[in-house]
């Protein structure tokens, strides 16, 4: 099959050449639950970047050349004779951790923190490519009308937003504020997932014109340009109080201190970018009394909803396709902020 | 009657006097809700010697001078024409915030965030004397055989220590580890409240032999000395995992960097003490999906269960009486760590 | 001032003259906290027809004659001098229950279980007059652009079915359904609340063609004709499952059995309306693992809530308004099934 | 291997054999994730008695002969290729349901939902055997010092009870009081579950003499002689206002009524045992705000918690040891009320 496969790390990201396009085997199925998937889509991510240059290289442990890619959704090409509840041609988003389902994590439905976790695209063979080897837990059934490679990015990007925004849903009550910090691709899905699932009074908070235009596009009241006046404006909005939740999507630059000087007494701060350093005296934290609250992918069962909510035309995502082939230029666009959306590989 | 006021601060904490004892008028009922304390036993804490160092001048505002005392027990002397569930005689604990009742805070029981708070013994005259006016909404009646003195400074560190735990509790299932760090007057009573409402193992942590002693005695089974190693001990004790629970009731000097590195992945560090700067990077919250809360104090219904479970004698508190005219000498040994258990004011 | 008052029982409902209008002294200020409203529509209510009848005779400790009336809305008319939060003019909705505020209950914000409440238009004088006294309590500042005319049937009615829909809440997450049966005045209510705070897919259940035509315009997509078929077209719909959740407003004529039987494994199913009996094999509740709750009215803290949902025109109220001096013939339009949507009178 | 196989239903209880001891094949590893077990120990449980009267015949599909036993626990004897957190020799106890881990019930944690569940010993071999062919998703190691034959009931009897004690842990507070009808065998051990993980009162209520001396001998302070008093005796105990939540283990002849007259407003009746049928006016669940709450066995990670807890020594289990041969002379006990704790069959 073709494949994009990373053969050496480029701190200085000097490309042009980033990933070799090139023939390798197939996959082939080798346990009973072993899924073997057609790639219909798959979403390039910033961590891809990252991976590239060599920033991961200490954090997991990877074989140069492999296939790069955790954002993927096709369809079941083939199953091993213990596979249950998929069958060839079924269209599916794989959940970006292979997971042994037998842990205590996985067996509270937290498998997100399983002992055992394997990502495709980061410490094995991921799908910028042809097909793909994943597990029968991995899949998720698409709704009808949901196409592949439109969904793709929930696997990551959007089930990153959808659980950080989940956790928020619990302590928001219908008056309360809600904030996101940085409308982009993660930002304007927790959007939606807010507005689809609490009655808080959204805030979009984006140093960029064009985000606070698509946060006006997707129907957000309450916009606020990022910078120096921000927190005073969402204090202003807020009855001087601050927000129940504020969600950082940004994680640097100043959106730390200001995302906790937004957040009410008794309210959480949510990190979901990162970059910067938390720092806050503890006694601050006394007397507000405030929730500092990190933030990981989502659970299997994360993904299962946010595809409902997507069947149900309640989150869209912005997408942008390249073919595989063109997978240099799409990395080379996304290093250059000249993606509009979440760019697909499309074999 | 007899009280001890502040009239002036003393950042060199050179004394000898530090408040005054001298007779002032009885405070007198004005409201119907209102009520008069004859105070039986009055906490001296940590904070009083800051507000007389004038640590706490910027904070709040109080006229010098004024009575100090806000963990503060006795018996009703007088209530207003409209209160209805206490009478003269009745033993109480005093909870340390006058609350209004009406605020968005107060109707969802979250009293102790009331927008129209005050606090007698910080920005009003306090228990330090024979008497002290209330409300009826502060007062818990005290079980059957437990007398006020010996329990007075619950109403602040027992009722911070309370409220700190009881939000661990809901977090702690079979099998999982709590850590107490700082086992003294709050930590030990975390610990019995700990013990008490949930299954966890509880690992106590202190760099004082004294109070690892203090912890044997209440039956604490993993007990750690405080310092450089204390981290590698607790991932040994968590099959190096880390605490599903860190209480942090130091702050300061370390604890909180050790703290965090105690705590588990997806866990959650309660920030108590204070003192020092919590300090993270983003990254790190993500990869770990850790919580950090801050805790303030409690609501009158913590300090009510805490008292059923004083009353039942599963709480304890180790208490060191002083008279009235002793307080300066009271403060004195507080200040100098002369002081084992709380110390307690008796008119 | 002007106010209708029930002097006898009228179990055979004969009238025409249920209650009488005339004149009655005003209400006057006693305690610092009480507040005299002036009413801007009072809500009418089935309720009113069981005080009429006597049924709730045995039931509540009142003298007669007394003013009915227990849905109240109006302009605050004069404060007691211990009242903060509220002054002459403002507009508000009445909380139907006097607490103390210093009860158990109350102190956790459960306040309708509240020790020692007392309803207006129950067991003493309600707000079928010009002027109501009430508490500083219960009263629920009205968001601009909301007439007390508009709401006033929210005290009681759309409480009770907030107060339910929000318990159902908490168990709803995207792709689940949840069964409304009743589309009446509180159905319709909860409905829209259901929509606005979760993600479920919401089936109505109502025999009435009208009512599933109120649905339909409400936007309500699944819309199943009450009666014998209503179980096997909501397991249908539910892919044989069944609802997450089933609110039944009737709680009669069979609305039990298919209730129960409509709702899945671990379910929960919710008593709102009454007239029958809930009868089930302890076996059933085992093996299906259900869960049924009662339902109580609802806490100021709902109904603050729902007055924010009120305001910003997510939840919509249809009434009928009446003369003060139409009480009869309203309260016969009622009783006749003539009145569309809810009666509120207006002085 | 020796197994005591069920061959035909015996309606009237007549044995005076009910299964028949005799030599099988040994059962053998067939997929990757299987696991055979040499059982330890095999708990009759009074459902065998039940099945073996052709009670359950409609109810599950099962072809005779098989062999009982659903609450087993022993040795790993043998693993399939694909099982990582288990090797020969390890000590384990079996959670009495296989289930495919990847339904969506599974994937929450909540997996005795499972919706392709088997139960052996119900609908297919079970372990009144000297081997058990099961899944490695069933099995939980025992702590150090536990033995199998001591254990086996809480595969089923201590599960169940556990699972329902753990959600009333979750509406206890200090000062709550919860009561247990029935100490048998689930009711002494939910006696132990909720005095480790909750501060409640704990009332003990049953009609024999022999279960309220066990209840003292457990450490009961609260003990009520069942039958027309105890709800009296129970408001008494709960200052008129009755428990917080009651755990019904009997569920018939009158312990419904009772056990729902006990339950305090809004507060929770869990069903666990079973034979009678709950009978309540809607109207009743309204004015009481109460719950009703069904319970079915117990999830894997439950059966985890409970062997902690089994291990630290804080719930025991009292146990009678037969031989498997003697299997009918366990089963005419059982039947005949002369099994004192829980009959456990040893091969």
């Amino acid at each position: 099959m073709k494949a994009a496969r990373l053969y050496e790390y480029d701190p200085e990201f000097r490309g042009p050449e980033f990933l070799k396009v090139e023939e390798v085997p197939d996959p082939e199925i080798q346990e009973p639950d072993d899924v073997i998937i057609r790639i219909g889509g798959a979403g390039l991510c910033r961590t891809d970047l990252h991976i590239i240059e060599g920033i991961w290289r200490g954090k997991v442990e990877v074989d140069l050349p492999y296939i790069l890619g955790h954002e993927n959704a096709g369809w079941v090409e083939e199953v091993g004779r213990g596979v249950r509840r998929f069958r060839r041609g079924d269209p599916v988003i794989v959940h970006p951790l292979i997971t042994d389902g037998v842990c205590p994590a996985c067996r509270r439905g937290n498998d997100m923190h399983c002992e055992n976790g394997v990502f495709p695209g980061i410490n094995r063979d991921g799908g910028f490519a042809q097909y793909l080897l994943v597990k029968e837990r991995n899949l998720v059934r698409l709704p009808d009308g949901v196409e592949p490679r439109e969904v793709a990015p929930h696997a990551d990007a959007g089930l990153t937003a959808y659980h950080a925004a989940k956790k928020a849903v619990r302590v928001l009550e219908p008056g309360d504020h809600a904030v996101i910090i940085g409308m982009g691709g993660l930002g304007h899905i927790a959007f939606q997932v807010l507005r689809t699932l609490s009655p808080a009074r959204i805030i979009v908070v984006d140093r960029s014109d064009l985000a606070l235009s698509l946060a006006q596009e997707l129907g957000a009241e309450y916009r606020v340009k990022g910078g120096d006046d921000a927190v005073r404006e969402v204090l202003d909005l807020t009855g001087g109080r601050g927000a129940q939740a504020v969600l950082d999507f940004v994680g640097e630059g100043g959106s730390i201190e200001q995302g906790l000087a937004m957040t009410r007494n008794a309210g959480y701060y949510f990190v979901i970018g990162y970059g910067g350093t938390i720092r806050v005296p503890a006694i601050d934290m006394i007397f507000s009394e405030k929730n500092i609250v990190g933030n990981l992918v989502g659970t299997y069962t994360d993904l299962v909803e946010l595809m409902t909510l997507a069947g149900e035309g309640r989150v869209r995502l912005a997408t942008v396709h390249y073919r595989l082939d063109q997978v240099n230029q799409a990395i080379a666009d996304l290093h250059g902020g000249r993606v509009k959306g979440r760019a697909v590989l499309v074999p």
